[in-house]
């Protein structure tokens, strides 16, 4: 995409961080929203446990959405700068990750009350961490051959490995799907 | 969790009070969102008036909110710096605390409207409140067992009482409650 | 609040302003969410302007809170850092802050289409504008007093007279609604 | 608008970048709000399909406000510091990219079933993605005018050239909007 980049081009990745921060700290609040404050003179404690997949969305999505805000952390913490091209690969990543909150709440919804629909929701939910997991995979492979990662995080097998926690994530995902059948 | 740690796996923590910030900043102010605007010929002053248990729960998670983000920057004035795992307990420690707007606003709608419903609403809020000291608590530990805080943070008993603001806000919550009925 | 305070808790005021802006940021976009997309097969010009006090109240408020950033970020060009209590301070400030999209609707609402519900909405919006402006100085004398400002601007008029642009604000909006009676 | 403005009064530029950072990530992950979460026991797949608009619309808010955020990033590599006047004229310029996610999901919700009315709906569009291109230009402008860029900058080509990505965007859905028709 920038195969012309000069070393000048390479400014500070802090700024790219914040913003990241940003994305990452909308999307995982987002599912609270969904969360329906009972009416009043409703049974409270009736309502809340009517609403518990909704609860258990919250919950996985602040996981899975923290889990990857953590690699993504780690990450950073060997990439020596950015470039403009290298913007782009991120907020290409951050695209699926901001979307994450929907095919949570979808397979939440699905998977206690519309039991033949758990498959299409399961297929969104685990196409979107796969998306997660392939891009996170493009930014990488994009730092350490452009020359924004240090030297010994390109070569190193443990920093390599780093990166895969949320690979292992969306194989899971479809067993569940499978079993749940 | 991450017990192999070794010292140069210490990372900065600027990103993580960055994070974290993010999602204060969003859990503080969500509640202005449940304030309901009066459609046009409405009484304004009426239409207010007869919300004010939405007003009262977006000051009441405000101010609460507010207390506990004052809590968090303190204790990051003594940490060193952050780990994988530390990453971890910081996103356990946020679930809680981006979630506190819903019981706020379960309690402020029950309080004045659903008397008979307060109990059950106010054990949400208390419990919700509870688990945000109790995560503090262990994020605490887990910094300074790990090395991640000054020594002399470690050691002082005046730094050790500092994040312990909320811990006495979930019992008086509880008296309140108690009252109440 | 905290007269107790000794010279080594004063710490950098960096995190304040992430927090601070991370609330800026949510209230200055918030009233997009109150303008309504056309329904398919609906006149989308006419649905535009029909709509256009809800355009109003997005712009009117995004300058509003717009200046009172820049303000904000011209105070703390000067402060030196911040305390505990200092933060608290600052929360206060921010709670009329992240609420004044609220009043803004109610006003842009009213003023087009409820006449006779002008005066107490401006009320509202003036209020809420007043105490923005009250807190504000609260916050310059609080960093005045206990040494949290650098002596220089501590003493000029020149400083001091800077964060009154909002104050003149409130005024004109009641001068505004006497003129809309 | 500060042509008082003295050397000591350019501060540093990394609030102004916090904030807009803040603003392009709320703004960037608006629309999938807008996806509607499918009902228990509805057809899942059938009710994704129905919204591809809505997914096209929150893919295609993210591409161009990803986009201005790599270019206002880019700018910023450039730019000095900071004076209270640039503070208002980046205020500006965030208001139209803020407010983008709206005529994005107009164009959409038009483009595949209100086919008479995507007309309007992309001079709506179009129009803000003008306002937005020229007021970069301003902050352009402005920031080389008060001497707040680098010397290299404000004289090359290069530099200038960079800021014209998103100029090129406006004409172009125009183009498409003629073909639409």
């Amino acid at each position: 995409m920038e195969p012309r980049e000069q070393p000048e081009d390479i400014a500070s990745s802090a700024r790219l961080e914040t913003f990241a921060d940003g994305v990452f700290a909308i999307a995982i609040t987002l599912l609270v929203l969904e969360i329906r404050i009972p009416e009043p003179g409703e049974n409270v404690a009736r309502a809340i446990l009517n609403q518990w997949p909704s609860f258990l969305a919250y919950i996985t999505s602040f996981l899975t959405i923290g889990t990857i805000w953590a690699d993504h952390h780690r990450l950073f913490t060997v990439i020596r700068g950015t470039t403009y091209g290298f913007l782009f690969v991120n907020v290409l990543l951050l695209m699926p990750i901001a979307f994450l909150p929907y095919p949570t709440a979808v397979v939440a919804r699905q998977w206690f009350e519309g039991k033949d629909q758990v498959v299409p929701a399961m297929l969104l939910y685990g196409g979107t961490m796969a998306l997660v997991a392939v891009l996170f995979r493009v930014v990488w492979r994009y730092a350490s051959s452009r020359g924004l990662m240090s030297a010994e995080a390109t070569r190193s097998r443990a920093y390599r490995r780093r990166g895969e926690l949320i690979y292992r994530l969306a194989p899971l995902i479809y067993g569940l799907a499978l079993l749940r059948r």
